[in-house]
């Protein structure tokens, strides 16, 4: 049976245009909550198959979204390859061992060896493909390597990234070293992922916009290219999403490349923009405002102007980034069923 | 005596492009630090027009940077209008009682009241333009009516902008009337500086890129224009500095518009691109990436990259954003000095 999703990741006609929302497993959906209560904190949910399971099932059921995204966090990666990580409340992801120096890192596992301890993500992929209704695709995902080395790096979120920006400017090859070897588990990771039976991956770049324009290429945007790379010598059904985040101007400088199928465009890049320099090339993703999903006016009207702009062709619904857990369940509903109403054929 | 800095701004001729750093009096100067002790705290240090002078000289006599910028916070308006401004260790601003509604918007004083109550902001110029060499000159500046709302709505620094998105898109007439209050203060804010001694004002749109492009002109950049062309009336010789953060993309869609004088580059948008699209209406400011000043080599491999780039012509050096505060001193006076070096005439 053919899902309408991984078509339309490929460019071809469908009957309208599907959609998914990035963090559509999440805190704004009450049957979440009830699971994460279950199962204690964040990190015991990404490591039990069964419950990381019902959560990404949740939003095809609840939302009737086109694609169910794996439940589970970037940073399992960094976690597998022996570093220490831990939720703070309030403050996000902590590591209390951060990488500063070749000696840290040389400390971390690499290669098959850290893939392979990440068997509760393959246990859940496996689980979903059992239950996943067919008609619906499966998104496998993983961090960009930028994005891991700057947890790994500062050891938390951060605003100002000062310890990798002074390791970027004072020793690059340091931070290329800690790049090389993450990208080195991301390839195997990813390719676990589809062979347990993911039928699209994406590459998020939550951070790209940390890295200054000149320097994008060299620190991210090639490493990303080569784990693409990797799996479309060796997966080309499956499609390929890239989704760095906050680099409009970058777009318009010409500095997407690369063999994969979809581009993510986030909300603060105009869609005509990206339709303009990219849109010939690869298939776009996005890209709502997702606090327009604090109302459905806003919601109808963004909707509309997409479908306007995107005319049903080559184009993914999403919003820009990450649904908020405060949004009404029946916004998040209403987003879904305009998306489909605007672009049926 | 004419002033390099001023002339520059209107475009003219100048034997260097002059330079200042965002955040130029601030943290990473021991001598800053000093004077911060004897004030006890950040707020304190705004309040007493002796010291805040101090701190505003120092990197002019430090670092020999072109232009002094008045030690002040932009939150000082809201705190005179009314709201109770802190700052909380580790957490930043805080205003106890924020503005949801109507109600709590009429509880604000305004206008010409409001802008009467900054005297100390007024006397501290008066003690500047005393103090400081004839051939510099002083930037006043404000915080944009949307980035203050921010703070205002929000209570505190932010990262998902949400309490006023949710008022942004299913109550717009209450923002707006935030705004429009906010405005009419900063008006007359702005012309007391410009009376007390200014020579050139800058308006900081530090969290421009919260709002999406499609609605960026309605909630903020039409009230900073607004502001601009109520100063560019009454006192012509006064140059504006418009610094909105985040927005390349934004320009590359033609959005600038407006009667200023120079156009603040940060440091996601490439020069070149600035230049393409705005560098024949207005001088450019920027754009160095500030992380870069950990490196005496990449700091000076941007100077010389941002020279070519401008050929010395209707530019004014800075950073991208703020110095950070573990830069060393003598790295962001190597920055001074190489602004200077390449561009000499």
């Amino acid at each position: 049976m053919s899902k309408i999703f991984v078509d339309a990741c490929f460019g071809k006609e469908t009957p309208y245009t599907p959609v998914w929302m990035m963090r559509q497993a999440g805190r704004y959906l009450p049957e979440y909550m009830a699971v994460r209560e279950k199962a204690g904190n964040f990190l015991n949910l990404c490591h039990n198959p069964e419950m990381a399971c019902e959560v990404t099932l949740q939003p095809v059921d609840i939302l009737g979204v086109d694609a169910a995204i794996l439940f589970s966090d970037i940073l399992v990666i960094p976690d597998e390859m022996g570093m220490d990580l831990s939720f703070v409340k309030g403050e996000g992801p902590v590591f209390s061992d951060p990488i500063r120096t070749q000696e840290d890192l040389e400390r971390l596992v690499g290669g098959e060896e850290a893939a392979n301890k990440l068997t509760y993500v393959y246990d859940t992929i496996k689980l979903i493909k059992e239950r996943l209704s067919e008609d619906k695709a499966l998104i496998g995902f993983t961090g960009a390597p930028w994005t891991l080395a700057t947890y790994m790096i500062e050891g938390q979120g951060t605003k100002t990234y000062n310890i990798c920006k002074k390791m970027m400017y004072s020793n690059p090859e340091l931070l290329h070293a800690i790049l090389r070897k993450v990208t080195d588990v991301v390839k195997l990771y990813m390719e676990k992922q589809i062979k347990s039976g993911v039928d699209v991956v994406q590459i998020f770049d939550s951070w790209a916009s940390a890295i200054e324009p000149s320097k994008y290429d060299e620190f991210s945007w090639k490493y990303m290219v080569e784990i693409a790379h990797y799996l479309k010598a060796k997966y080309p059904h499956i499609p390929i999403i890239m989704f760095p985040k906050g680099i409009a101007s970058f777009i318009e400088r010409g500095f997407v490349y690369g063999d994969f199928d979809v581009f993510g465009v986030d909300w603060g890049t105009p869609m005509a923009l990206a339709k303009e320099k990219l849109g010939e090339k690869y298939v776009l993703q996005g890209n709502m405002e997702p606090c327009r999903l604090y109302s459905k006016e806003a919601t109808t009207e963004c909707v509309e102007a997409l479908q306007e702009i995107m005319g049903g062709k080559r184009h993914i619904f999403n919003l820009g980034h990450g649904i908020l857990p405060d949004v009404p369940v029946e916004n998040a509903k209403h987003f879904i069923d305009e998306c489909h109403r605007v672009s049926k054929k």
